[in-house]
């Protein structure tokens, strides 16, 4: 008889992905939905059907679910207190989950899950006090202190994404101005990219956009590293205040290091090196000098596999296995 | 035979505070030394004097020297690394002391062993998640993760007064600027008691100024005491700032609470209850709503009592007698 498994689902702003695991975090089978979230009763529908698509191709004793969304969650309730990009505000998102599946369900944060993976099998493995910055749409995080993840007292830690750091900055979505957010995402790329492009005619960057395409995150990840100066310029903007930030955590966590996850890493050092720079310039020693900032291990499939983690922790299945 | 004990010392930018205590944290004998800090010989020597006193009033055998100080020190070594108000920075602090003395020595940050005794007997009893703001000439803190301090990977977390908050905001004491510190200290009180008594010409702080009198933090805060307008609105503005501040905490650490100590928290709900306005304007659910913003129970005395209680912790003597 096959060993039992869990499933993680990330829930994202535009899609569902979900996998099975065994004890050992091994992937077997995928499912993946493009999910335009209208109303939380077609989320809730879309991440159940791809729930079920896994654990029928598994054909296994299913111990447990863990699911991952952007979301301020408190645990006692397994609530979404706050979701600025999908439906879920409110819902009783665990306890209807469980009640469908019929399995005991365990909610978190997806980028706290994404540290939680980075933490035990990534780049911060073996690491007892480390910080993760995970870079989309948003910034979303999570922080392991004394080799524990952090979880505050109602499980909502770890927004790093909301920490303000420019009093007189933009609107952020979550009702404050000037959060890290504002500054220093993929959607304060593409807004400093506008900017960029006025002040240089003569750019890859700027006939991308004359000729109509969609200036994402990764057009302008790509041009960079194709050397294109408008780019780069937009690249390292985005790097010195995602670095302002890290130096913020520098200064009241002192991690050894800090991983910077999610789709924006995919600029690497374009990215990281402007951080570096100012936090070397703006954080205090020894902090300074001791913390390694590094790119994440995990890809897209960091959020799904905190997610199997998380499920895997909370049922005991791990530590069974370890 | 009487009992062994723990020296604690608390050297602030200005003052030199010594006790000795026993296991439960009982003092019997203090001594202060006014020390203006030339050098740090002429410092040194000042705090092995204070020490000395104590040591010889005590008459009891001394297991161990606690000593708190305005710097972010190296763990691994013992070396302050950055005192923006005392000439410690590079010195062989700790062992320095050790070889002096002929006892262990623990050197912590001042903030942080406030922190520690807050959290053990004081405004954060009992609580596993908590922060502290020390409100001074600048400000300091400390972190509770889980029921255990954080210490970060070399013992230097918990600067929360060097987070940036206004990206384009005053220069800071640690180099950077705009710093929580800039904004909401007993230094950013004084700078904007100047902007607001030249804007109420007709106030008890406007007079005060003119008839002469140096304009101090505990000044202000006795004129708002009192109802007197500038310096309410001045308190406010301050209270806002530090909300701010708190908003980021909330939101990246999901504390139950947050524990505001230091001269200034004499101002007391004119300091606080603005604070709380801003938390709940600016973090995020459920984090904002389960924190609760408490003046500390210990007052000039927390850093010298967390320093007692750190060497009591780190001698062992505080298990042994628990």
């Amino acid at each position: 008889m096959p060993a039992p498994c869990v499933i993680g689902v990330d829930v994202g702003g535009t899609k569902v992905l979900a996998c099975d695991v065994d004890a050992g975090l091994t992937v077997h089978h995928r499912a993946l939905r493009r999910s335009p979230a209208p109303s939380s009763d077609v989320l809730l529908d879309t991440i159940l059907s791809a729930i079920v698509e896994v654990r029928d191709a598994a054909e296994r004793e299913l111990l447990a679910v863990g699911i991952g969304i952007p979301s301020m969650i408190d645990q006692r309730t397994g609530v979404p207190e706050f979701t600025a990009h999908l439906p879920l505000t409110g819902v009783p998102f665990r306890d209807v989950m469980a009640e469908r599946l019929g399995v005991p369900v365990f909610v978190g944060n997806d980028a706290t899950l994404a540290t939680l993976v980075e933490h035990r099998f990534g780049a911060a493995r073996g690491v007892p006090d480390a910080v993760m910055l995970t870079m989309g749409t948003g910034i979303g995080g999570g922080l392991v202190m004394d080799g524990r993840l952090v979880h505050g007292a109602v499980g909502a830690a770890g927004e790093p994404g909301h920490m303000v750091v420019d009093v007189d900055g933009p609107p952020c979505v979550c009702g404050s101005v000037g959060c890290l957010e504002t500054l220093a995402s993929g959607t304060a790329l593409a807004r400093e990219e506008r900017g960029s492009r006025a002040a240089a005619h003569d750019s890859e960057l700027a006939r991308a956009a004359a000729s109509g395409r969609e200036i994402t995150g990764a057009l302008v990840t790509e041009l960079a590293h194709d050397g294109d100066r408008a780019a780069r310029d937009v690249m390292a903007l985005i790097g010195m205040r995602l670095g302002l930030g890290i130096a913020n955590l520098v200064n009241l966590l002192n991690p050894s290091v800090v991983v910077v996850g999610g789709g924006m890493v995919a600029a690497g050092e374009l990215l990281l090196e402007p951080a570096r720079t100012v936090v070397r310039e703006r954080a205090l020693p020894p902090s300074r000098d001791v913390v390694r900032i590094v790119p994440a291990r995990f890809g897209e499939e960091a959020g799904m596999l905190g997610a199997a983690l998380f499920a895997l922790d909370g049922s005991g299945a791990a530590a069974a296995a370890a």
